[in-house]
């Protein structure tokens, strides 16, 4: 049964995909990382490429035929019921539909826009606006959000409902509730008889500077503006992905674990580096820590062999009780903020290995890396922690990151940009340039051209070049406390508090201060064994062990202790929000 | 001293490589391969990039940071005494100087041209007029043929001698000896204290469409004819290349071995991939069976992880008396002819793990991969290695393959390509479109115009399509037999006569025939062990084994007993030369 289900699906997949080839240049094809997916299905329809377990508690299995199956009849879909050039959003969590949606909309040639499923109602109304999407693919769980949002708005939006479910009661009760919207399994089911060939779709005669997809900033630093990804930078992404975090290594093969949400620039792009390695993808509706350990440990041939987290992510999996070494490494794709050696080092002991990555979502997730030298070797373990928690160099397909002076004007000359010394203490921002760039902000002329200033894409990060070339973040512009006139980079107060063996996690904040404008403050969880101690002996001591890493200025003398600390969907800790507090 | 010294060479390297951006995309830069050098030298500027054994016999080990000041250095001498767009050859088995090289001329922005050096001096002259040289970087092994071949040309042509030696003993000879020749050496060190930034040259304002290099076709049929590479186009094979062969593997690191000829197709994208990574260039003056063992088996950390090879060249390093299982698996990049399913068992029982390929100079090298698919867990053995000696699907930066019907003429009619059916029978020919082909045949519009017609270009191999999507070569178009009216592939006779334990090597080709036109004719090298058998006796016997796997008509009745087979300089055996004898 399931060979002739095979069969009937892979008959679609039969015709060549021909369409779209200059006559004039026939040695250039467009970039396209939506092809990889008609790609996997037509070399190994039988290889999985989804499991998942849905709302109704099922485990849902997907091979390569069947993704590319289901992909194709969204595709269709949109083709019958949307014009050209039309914007196609996405709310969900990392589900099936998510993945089907990504490459149903680059197959139907329209342009995604992948929304955070945190947002208040209020935000989602902004990032529906600002992206001008038609229709939006949502999960059940964030309908009634995308209902509030969508009301709000002059023109109405069609809202196409996932159940994330295989169970037709709740489909039943769907209806039964008044609910008329669109389902997505019924416009799939809808055309199991449809054999659009796929040379008829999109996956290879797009433009490839077109725009592939929207994605959003994280608005911790105010109202989320819409990045615009090209096919041709997620596809040198993609590759850079690819070869960074050895997705491609066939001894234990690809197993990657969506701990990462799919919405958050592009997913980094392993939404198609994943299934240009035909990698299986293992979706999860939110991080369930133990559910995270079940699949870090389902034993050989099952287990995730990859994963990528924030920090905080990677810390919680790192302290969960189920926490043990893992018999084959496992390669850990580590952004969104900077890391503690402390961190890795821990990752390490559990052979949870970092790929530690740098980026923003207007550089499609990571586009440098902190790589590891064995030139090092001779090194103490400590020293070397700290190296590999360094940003390092532009990736394979980008061009070399700069450090540059921080200019208080904006003017538009490549010249008034100048390098920072190789000294490892001067302090500039880190401006990128080349294929893994968005393209600019979308339908924001003026944002775009006041973030690509003098030809490079502003970071709004500082960061230092050591003599060996490699770059370190100390903070994002607004994190950084100046103290009596010296700069105090809250990343590396944290880095030296994290290695103290009562502190969990710590969140290092500028204060205001009669004497000096401002001065640090330490916010930390305290471990569990932690928080019995007295907090004015526990104080005293962490000054102390702080003094010893960090010169007087630098070390907090304030300290409070938290439960939690408020952060972003890809855990970047919201320092905005701790300094209002 | 050494740190000492790799600091001034990295204070070249300092300068940002900011020149070329166009200031209306800034999100956009070219494509180029050439860009890897000066970032690996800028990651890990002690990282060991070279290992040689010179023609002094001296050991030369080189670092990221010296090789890409060498080639820093060639660019210099190239810019300052070259016109733009002049083409510079090379001439040289595997060297230093050869990689040296081709990085200068691409940090120049002049075109590369790497020739043969097993051609005869006719030949010789016949590349050096085709691709219009100016100047040739030659092996002194090579001197006397190139200077042969260069006496008889219209306009002279500058030769620059590489010794390959670090004993100036030879340079001194090199002198007395009454040569006048620039030495690549002399250069290398008269420009010792120059200091052009890396940002002056050209590695990465090239538009990508433009001339990397001119490779040549081995002419296994008829003159060579010299075949564009673009940058674009060499930089996408390299990204296929790192994540078909994993070259890119952390947990052993990559030291890949050159036995590949770097002058043939591009060194299949190597000479760029492997840089790509920062893996170790093992260079090779020639393939030494011995050596070739002793660098297989060099221990933990220094033993070769990677090579490329023809099938001949397998077999001859499966077949050498030094030949055992290694400890670490060995990706071995297998291309150049069909291998025969016992080549690839015999080549799996030593832990040489072969990543087959298919393409040919017109597609970079290698543009398919027979994927190996989990699914066949459950098969023979014996199928499991039949199905990996196909050529399999385009490689992930290709567009798909196709096999068309063959057309008798030339019709520049896209519609006029049809495709055959996907059931392992029918015959067609095999074509590419897309990144990874050349652009065209230099200064020969009809060769090009012929080649790509229908705007695909054409392999002249033939090929069926198995129902599972994978292609098998069977023949070069002109190898197949014709006999009564049926195709014989020479290949498939070839692949059931190699699993019989008599044969080491064999070629099947077909002989004039009375009655059917032609018939098959197998030319053996035996095994040792079997050379002392009765003629009449193996004959039987063979044609006894090869009826239980052939039709009747498939079967050689005619073998003929040989101590080796003409090969080209990257094995293919030349089945002309066997006809014609």
């Amino acid at each position: 049964m399931a060979a002739l289900r095979l069969a009937a699906l892979a008959a679609h997949l039969q015709p060549s995909l021909t369409s779209s080839q200059s006559a004039a240049n026939p040695h250039i094809h467009d970039l396209n990382p939506a092809y990889f997916l008609p790609r996997a299905a037509a070399i190994e329809p039988s290889a999985p490429a989804i499991l998942h377990c849905d709302r109704s508690n099922t485990t849902i299995s997907r091979t390569y035929s069947e993704l590319a199956e289901r992909a194709r009849r969204v595709s269709v879909f949109l083709l019958r019921n949307y014009a050209p050039g039309t914007k196609i959003g996405i709310l969900s969590s990392n589900t099936p539909m998510f993945l089907e949606c990504l490459y149903g909309i680059a197959g139907s040639g329209l342009t995604q826009a992948s929304f955070n499923y945190r947002l208040s109602a209020k935000e989602i109304r902004d990032v529906l606006e600002i992206s001008g999407v038609t229709a939006v693919f949502v999960d059940i769980e964030f309908l009634p959000i995308v209902q509030q949002a969508a009301g709000e708005l002059a023109t109405p939006i069609e809202l196409i409902v996932d159940l994330d479910s295989e169970d037709p009661k709740d489909l039943r009760e769907f209806r039964a509730a008044g609910h008329l919207n669109l389902v997505f399994s019924e416009i799939i089911s809808s055309l199991s008889t449809d054999t659009t060939p796929w040379d008829s779709l999109h996956y290879e005669d797009q433009p490839e500077d077109s725009l592939l997809a929207l994605a959003f900033t994280s608005g911790t630093t105010g109202k989320p503006k819409a990045v615009e990804y090209t096919h041709r930078g997620m596809y040198l992404a993609a590759m850079a992905n690819i070869i960074e975090a050895e997705l491609n290594r066939s001894s234990s093969g690809c197993r990657y674990l969506w701990t990462l949400p799919m919405f958050h620039a592009g997913g980094w792009s392993f939404p198609y580096a994943v299934t240009a390695v035909r990698g299986l993808h293992i979706c999860l509706r939110r991080i369930d820590y133990d559910l995270v350990w079940r699949y870090l440990n389902a034993g050989p041939g099952k287990s995730a062999t990859h994963y990528n987290a924030a920090p905080t992510v990677n810390l919680q999996i790192c302290e969960h009780p189920s926490a043990k070494r893992v018999p084959e490494p496992v390669m850990v794709t580590v952004a969104a903020s900077p890391p503690s050696p402390a961190l890795f080092k821990k990752m390490v002991s559990l052979n949870l290995l970092p790929v530690h990555t740098y980026g923003m979502t207007e550089t499609y997730g990571p586009i440098s890396r902190g790589y590891i030298l064995s030139e090092w070797a001779s090194e103490s373990e400590e020293q070397q922690f700290k190296k590999m928690a360094r940003q390092g160099h532009g990736f394979l397909t980008s061009r070399k990151l700069r450090v540059v002076k921080q200019k208080s004007e904006y003017s538009n000359n490549p010249d008034s940009l100048e390098d920072v010394a190789r000294n490892g203490s001067e302090i500039g921002e880190v401006v990128f340039q080349g294929n893994i760039c968005m393209k600019g902000y979308h339908n924001d002329e003026e944002a775009t051209k006041k973030v690509w200033d003098g030809g490079w894409l502003h970071s709004g990060d500082l960061a230092v070049v050591h003599p060996d070339g490699a770059i370190e973040i100390l903070d994002r512009g607004k994190d950084i406390i100046i103290s009596g006139g010296e700069n105090i980079s809250s990343v590396a107060v944290e880095n030296v508090l994290s290695a103290h063996p009562a502190i969990l996690e710590v969140a290092v904040i500028g204060i205001p201060d009669e004497k000096f404008g401002e001065k640090p403050k330490a916010i930390i969880i305290l471990r569990p064994e932690a928080k019995s101690t007295d907090p004015a002996t526990l104080t005293r001591d962490l000054i102390a062990f702080a003094r010893k890493h960090l010169g007087g200025f630098q070390v907090p003398k304030d300290y409070s202790f938290v439960e939690d600390l408020p952060k972003t969907s890809t855990g970047k800790i919201r320092k905005k929000e701790l300094r209002e507090a």
